[in-house]
């Protein structure tokens, strides 16, 4: 049970690294590695075709511009993809998020927001869950702090609001 | 083990019937309802803070327009949820798709297609597949006869090619 | 008589405070607060539930991206509910006000420009101004007073634009 | 205590005169007229300047493309003005949302969705609401009608779904 | 034969100068106001109806957001009206240009680019050669002034290239 | 003094011939030809650079898709050329209108709305009368009947109204 | 010397075949199948891996939505790989053209129009004309006829116009 | 056997160069000048219908905004063009690019990614290499390097990501 995070660069890494780090908060195992569908195609298939048997239960693939590589991982495996669109310099992301979310019938990605790596590392967190009710319950616990944290910034706000 | 599909209004129906059936075509059990977000608020939440433990493993919400049922399920489950972008007569469900995929962090929604619904089963189905080795044969199966039926397509096309 | 000004992080607060600083202008109380759909979603309900008995009159909620709150609130309260798209680091808001203003039928949120804050005070001020003469009186010397600055910058830019 | 409905031309009504059937439907007198920005300026700004005083609380105005009529009704009264982007034969409504909702500060448009007319008609009667607590009520009402009405939906979903 | 360059703010200017550079440029007398839809809508009316008996023989109008300034005085006015589409803190411009270019039959206005306010003054200067020979060859002069530069930055480019 | 309209193909005189009709209604003679950019660039700059001497006042220019020319004739004549951005299968003339009004500093193009070749006739017919009191005041009584147009629109929206 | 045409299912065929007959045209000979980057990505990279030695001199690959075959067939082979968009149902294309045109530095795609298959036929042809000047021949031959065409439309459209 | 390199201005240069290096990477011989679409059309059109004779094998050209520089030579010469969206000051290229690539039939450009002048030199060289057989070789060369970078960036990136 290991969470596969790849991109297609490593420039890609200070976005794609919020993932690993949502992952490593539940205390799931993680490897992050450059898989590249363009400069290293064939790696790349081996990547998704052997991913199951290597013991990966959820592939989270980060990729912009003509973000290939979560549609093809999904296509070399029976596993779920998780694909985060990531921004490039141009076009806010929204080239990213269409080449990853737009997929044909049969091949799925599970796409997050534009730069959501975060959220590409909870939701894979909550696929594991589905069949682990320790991680579900930590799940549950983790909300509970979000809205724990949200309350106490309430209260800092109205403290805000009054001066004005 | 069962996916509950779920939609703002039965107009839905029509696209997200495809969801139903391919959870059916790998013999996945799944409940369909109307939930709306914005009509049944209340009982929108309450769907989501029981589904876990009515036995429900994935949730896939469509929605369009200012579509909040998917991330609101999330933010009341552990479980995960997929969305499906529904197009309403305008704007070509980029509304629904980025009420739908913006997330914040901390709530995430695997995203599907606008219109995906039956990539929103199948993702569903890889889910469980995760902890379900026979369900994850089957996906290769499925995998298998999609290649073949490219290459059906193929001999149909090269023959059709030959005659212009 | 009482506006409620909500928003789902005090992130947004340096775009809100708009809001409540027109609102002050015109002598109308309000409460400002941290309200999040996806982070406390039950107790976002419950201020929406609660907001008509508690003296407010109009809510006006602030979000970004997959903006929930300004929908989910008008669900729960038979107020009016004015919607602040907030703009996050990309899309420039516009999935905030897709997400805002997209709302089926039966639910309206009133929305305002992207960053429009202090426009959603000053609609909130207009509408309890719809039966309060005084306020709608203060609203007209308010629209003189922009008309006054309007001249006075005209006066300024003929002075600049005599020396090109 | 009056409803203004207003349109650049005869052409909009098929829209627009979901606005007027749903503030019918609560009991609230509505008055329904051609006003053209572009075609009768004049006349355009003697509406707006006259609202308040001839009885009208809130003015509905629906446009379409370079959409003017509601940002210049809103310039011209104190009154709250409601938007409806009325989409054209091109570019499904975006160009009419953007020129209605993006006002500059000073003079609030409360924006509906594109072709929401409906949502228009219920705005202004949760505004009316804001100092009328029978109307109040009667939302309240119609919003548990709506949640009836999706509950119904549901049982029809779940027959057909059981029949896949 | 004057131009008449306006704007909604004194903040448009740094944009809208560019407009009185042109048309400076060409001996063409002009004068620069501040003219606001929104907030002096009766004045802007006066100064549109008025443009043509004071010597005015175009008008350039700039506007940012729902910019409804070039539109409504094209209403009220048979000159032509130039508007420049002035962008704001978000979008780009794009809600600008909408507002500006998607006029309905009846009412044209003469829209240039984003931020294209040199070529309004331009625009405006070619408008006036249609009656003015002398105008219509400084024009071309203009045009040979325009070839001249690129070749000169042609001969810098392929010096810089060279040493490639 | 005669307006040349002219379009990359017959296929765009469906759209086109609008512009024709709004001259003719001014009784201002018109040509009317096939000139494309992209299948007779020489003739296309020819048609250019003779404009002026021919007697042609003011060129309308429609095209879609990558609609370039009303910028190239543009950049071979000191008239004042109207684009009229035609909308093709794909894009509702997005391309068409981004093409057109884009052009850089130093070579306006005129813009007019998606398909608004009314507007082209109508903005040609402004520009002539610049310099042509009766023109002028010609668009005055159009718009005079703009007006009443509107007046009786409005009437029969009433009765319709009245009726609800 | 010989063109491959690919295309992820026949589905894509009307549109694809216009590239096949653009390239029969000149006499050169093609091959037509489908070649699907999801369905069948391992026969994928093989097609573009052997697309070389099996005398193919230009690769045009037609793909809709997250379109990623035209990217990964550039990825696999160091010959000319030319995209076509093919636009499904809904976002006219534009997810397709990002998808495919958006390439990371290092892979090149040449795209061509939303739907432009026969452009895509037709730079193929110029392709093989860099060395062979007899087909650069009839390129230049083509484009004389071009010309023709438009010349006799404009005819055709004259005669028309006079009528109106 | 030679790359011709334009571009509307040499502010396009910083971006353009890209390509310069590219081919310049490969041997081939390359020349860079400004052909200003807009300022020299008359020259423009020469520099494309002498191409071919002058030794030019595929012409790279480069245009921000209303780009029409690639598609105006491509309608004056045989040969190949490529052609680069240079991003302007806003829409992050979105117009350039729609007005690069969304050519009418008959006369196609190879379009590239917003600012991708670096994948137009390597398309350049591929297209060479049609017909060189060395060329193609050495194509292949740098897509095994690219793989070799990407396997280096994998090595760093999993040393990151181990001391996260």
């Amino acid at each position: 049970m290991k969470i596969g995070i790849v991109m297609g660069s490593d420039s890609d890494w200070p976005v794609m690294k919020a993932a690993a780090e949502a992952v490593a908060e539940f205390g799931v195992p993680f490897e992050a590695d450059v898989v590249s569908a363009h400069r290293m195609p064939v790696e790349m298939i081996e990547y998704g075709r052997q991913a199951a048997s290597r013991g990966i239960s959820v592939i989270i693939a980060g990729a912009g511009g003509a973000a290939h590589l979560p549609g093809m991982l999904a296509s070399v495996t029976p596993l779920p993809v998780i694909g985060v669109p990531v921004p490039l310099k141009y076009l806010d992301g929204m080239d990213s998020l269409l080449s990853i979310v737009q997929m044909p019938a049969g091949v799925p990605v599970a796409t997050v927001a534009v730069g959501g790596a975060r959220n590409a590392g909870l939701l894979a967190v909550r696929i594991l869950g589905v069949s682990d009710a320790g991680l579900r319950e930590r799940m549950e616990e983790f909300q509970v702090r979000l809205k724990e944290q949200a309350h106490a910034k309430g209260e800092k706000l109205r403290a805000e609001a009054a001066e004005l």
